[in-house]
């Protein structure tokens, strides 16, 4: 846990070996993920594809889900930050392009792991937590709209706020299955803000505290 | 088509021999999708379970794909009515609950659909049809919100409106994976119609035109 690890240890440094071997295994499960689907991912693939040996895969990832945790993990570590536009209306407009933009470009990297995690305990696991993380990050735009005024009050209930801005996103692209529509992203945003803004979304147990 | 085919025809008549072995046919499907999810559906499974011969199951459905279509096509031909409570949020609330129930019953025949959806196109065709006439079905609630005067013009966009109140029960319950909140389908129906009562979700095509 030093800055400037001696240089008589690359293995273990940040970016030495180790760390190379597991971003060139990443690069290839997200690769094989995207392009053949959670059927089409196995360790001899990966292996192939990220140019590392096999023992090397079978040891630090032991199966294919071990390696679809990882990728999962990974994009947690990623250094993301939600939107900050200076409205609510704003931040849930860009949150939600970005969603849709990441489940309408072709083939998706995040619908292949929707689909995988269907399939996968451990991914699923792995996803729920993701998922958490996103959105617990994300009530920050709520909190701030609360603080510049624009929801009545200090009771509302972020997480329902957000799941229901976010929410018809998801569902059009991957349940129904919809053409994308350019609007969605910002009729969806504007929607939950009028509905938050007339009570919608107060958090009852606050209240009745 | 006549209502009293001759009896001499006991095979084509509804309710005879072929529709009886499809009824067998795909209560089986149906059991070995809930039981052991799409990975586990394979003709003979289907055939042995349903006590029908092998050979007939493949010269009507031909692989598991044709399975899977035939059984989200039955479910189209249910004859399911939306609920008919005497108000917008009443009726959403219903709808929202019926859906609950359904992804929340363990095993859950709605939830193995969905994940087979993402592995088979065929099967991702029909749900997306079923879906589709579904959520037309459900037009209705919105229409008669209009006429009882519980929405403010007849612009509302009755898609996008149902898309609202319902999209939040499935985002929490098929990809967060969050437990049932038992509170999610009256608060999600009471959000949405909050917004549509605020006009969020007018239809510009309408209004423009």
């Amino acid at each position: 846990m030093t800055d400037h690890p001696p240089a008589t240890t690359p293995d273990r440094r940040p970016g030495g070996r180790t760390a190379r071997i597991r971003a060139q295994v990443l690069d290839a499960v997200r690769a094989e993920l995207t392009e053949g689907g959670h059927e089409g991912l196995t360790m001899e693939g990966v292996a192939t594809r990220a140019g590392v040996h096999r023992a090397t895969v079978y040891r630090r990832w032991r199966d294919v889900g071990g390696l679809l945790v990882d990728v999962i993990d990974a994009a947690g570590e990623m250094d993301w930050q939600p939107p900050d536009t200076g409205s609510l209306r704003g931040d849930l407009t860009a949150l939600n392009q970005e969603i849709q933009d990441s489940l309408v470009v072709q083939p998706s990297f995040a619908v292949a792991l929707m689909a995988a995690s269907f399939h996968s305990e451990q991914a699923a696991r792995a996803q729920k937590k993701l998922w958490a993380d996103r959105y617990a990050q994300c009530e920050v735009l709520v909190h701030r709209a609360v603080e510049r005024g624009e929801l009545p009050s200090r009771h509302t209930d972020a997480h329902s706020l957000l799941t229901a801005a976010t929410a018809p996103v998801y569902h059009q692209l991957v349940l129904l299955r919809a053409d994308p529509d350019p609007q969605l992203p910002e009729r969806s945003a504007a929607a939950a803000v009028l509905a938050a803004a007339a009570g919608a979304f107060s958090d009852l147990r606050e209240e009745r505290a």
